[in-house]
């Protein structure tokens, strides 16, 4: 397995101390998977303290072992408890803590209040904002690994067709799909740092299943196989001459990609077929004005403006009551990273920053539209996703499963 | 799709009310989605008020529409913004709240502050323990789901001797095992309580890849594909006469189910063969002292006493200074709900509470053992996996994939 290069770790740790020295902490303790992973190059049971100045202490309940191996830290030490942190930090020097940032946005209340009795005269603040906006410019080698999962995300899109046929599940198709993802490596550590968004591997909608809206903050639902978690692929027969949306992510040694394709068994109606065209024409629109500085807000503000002026009023980003507020979101070892391409969003998208564009259309007869990953270069956005943009016809025989 | 039925809500607000009412709780805001589905029978997202005495409100941001289909409660109404809670409730006659339950164990400090912010003269108190008393009794409709859940496990096991083979990396196996649960409803709601377990479907160990620990709070890790998520199956290919160790879990309409086997292409050596038999010899001695009122802790210490009487102080529930400290765990809506069946938890277990019981050992050439899902009856224990509780032997010509 590839581990995180130590010259990566000791990069995203001096900028995050330049924020810590900046807020004036005295340092931050970091639990949240995705960011002890970016931090240390491990997942392992663990604590970590990053100091304003000086090496890091990463304390693992378990593996310690894995820990060890997994991390490029020079201080990798073993805890039973989080009773432990201070004794151990003092024995690397750091004692007195004034200050100390928390990952306040996932923190649940229960652990906080176990950290005010541990540091009984230290004051906690929110560290997590300063942490997304580290995580939001890519490295070259973080780039790479997000180009890693879109290549395997494209081997799954141009297999459907080897297993697509009339009269199957939504389920199955989902199922069999998956499988092309899994066997490549897709690691199960999808993640999303919002709470309670229990989102799976992505969202497979065929014909009017992509009319139904759900809990989560996208622009397409589906029905779901349970009520219990009402998102993506259902128990619905995949039809002729319908809509079939695909909209997975893909996570690769924890990075993320995700990617939206349409398939057909037989024709689509001419309004979907044209509204799959405006979606790709919106997205090369929004390509074409976007360059390194542009505010976050401006590629959703033209996105609105060209689909209202196209007619689709209604239908754009979700069906009337149920769209969304946004047409695209960082991606990385989150689902849900900066930049938010979302109105109110000023933060201008930088070299380095990646993140999906999704211009989609809902209409009662189905989803339908188009979603890449891309990343901000200094001569404008580069797709990173492989796949032809097109919608793939599939022809084959009737089944019943 | 199967709605939960009214009476089943009606029930477990009843038995909710009684709590609140003891605890002298005006009521409580519910909003994790394993509790929300308990409570209300959808997972839109949305906020739920259960006062201490009347009809609850579910205020659902999206999809109200589903919202109002999936819950049988009387009051579903529409909201844009938490702030709007008090308004709302007031509406509805609930207002001067002196003391409110909150998920404090789940609930995000942040989000937690925003509740302060609205109700600025409420005491808030943590209501999680009361929800894991009550959900860990279950009723029988939903013994039910999670037997449905077992028997779609079981086709998945039986499934495995048409595409095991040797040479096959562990990533495939999996990718397979898990098309078999997802074709037939697995909803991709497996949720864990506890913050930070990234756990996905579950762990394919083959061989010395089960000597691998990992972050995860189980008796056997697995290498995993990635330092990101190193938990379950990896890369390594399935030789003849190693331990394929297949731990998994299944959610079927949100009830999960939790299950090991055994197989082997060849044959397994003799301390292999013997631990796997130790391990069912362990539970069935288990089975035999549980009754209506057993304390949780003693499954536990009678399999630890047992287990180093036949010579695995070692080995037993993880190797040396990496084993777990439990036998068995609840199982419903999450994975990791009571009774937690570890030293120093007395709770009773009482008819109705369903578990997973899982002896087993790690050995240098790998993991081995037994998992089962049970029901406690009047009668004790009753099994709700019906998969045979043997080593599957597998005769495969060599492949290389």
């Amino acid at each position: 397995m590839d581990f995180t290069p130590k010259s990566e770790i000791e990069t995203r740790t001096y900028n995050f101390q330049k924020k810590l020295t900046d807020q004036g902490l005295d340092g931050a303790i970091i639990v949240l998977n995705s960011d002890m992973f970016y931090f240390t190059g491990t997942v392992q049971n663990s604590f970590l303290y990053i100091p304003a100045g000086g090496e890091p202490v990463l304390m693992v309940k378990k593996s310690l072992r894995r820990g060890q191996e997994e991390s490029p830290l020079k201080n990798v030490v073993s805890l039973k408890s989080p009773k432990e942190i201070p004794g151990i930090l003092a024995a690397f020097n750091y004692t007195g803590f004034d200050k100390i940032g928390l990952e306040l946005d996932v923190l649940p209340f229960n652990i906080y209040k176990t950290y005010k009795k541990i540091f009984p005269n230290t004051e906690f603040s929110d560290i997590s904002p300063a942490i997304k906006e580290i995580r939001a410019v890519k490295s070259s080698y973080e780039i790479e690994l997000i180009r890693n999962a879109l290549g395997v995300i494209d081997k799954a899109f141009l297999a459907v067709p080897s297993f697509l046929h009339e009269g199957m599940l939504e389920i199955e198709l989902a199922a069999l799909f998956e499988a092309e993802m899994r066997k490549r490596g897709y690691s199960g550590g999808r993640k999303m740092r919002a709470f309670n968004q229990d989102f799976f591997f992505g969202n497979i909608c065929t014909g009017n299943s992509g009319f139904c809206p759900n809990f989560f903050d996208g622009p397409v639902g589906g029905l779901g196989v349970t009520v219990s978690h009402p998102q993506g692929a259902g128990w619905k027969r995949i039809n002729r001459n319908e809509a079939i949306y695909i909209d997975y992510t893909c996570v690769i040694q924890g990075y993320t990609g995700d990617q939206t394709r349409i398939f057909c068994i037989g024709e689509l109606n001419p309004r979907m077929v044209k509204a799959f065209e405006d979606a790709v024409l919106i997205e090369s629109e929004i390509l074409k004005v976007m360059k390194p500085g542009t505010p976050a807000e401006e590629p959703y503000l033209l996105a609105v403006k060209l689909a209202e002026e196209m007619g689709y009023k209604d239908n754009f980003m979700g069906y009337k009551e149920d769209k969304v507020k946004f047409i695209g979101h960082g991606i990385g070892l989150e689902l849900d990273e900066w930049p938010i391409l979302a109105k109110g969003f000023k933060t201008p998208i930088m070299p380095g920053m990646t993140f999906a564009l999704e211009p989609k259309f809902v209409f009662p007869e189905g989803a339908i539209g188009t979603e890449n990953s891309f990343v901000m270069t200094e001569n404008g956005p580069e797709s990173l996703s492989i796949t032809p943009e097109v919608i793939t016809y599939v022809k084959t025989n009737s089944f019943t499963s």
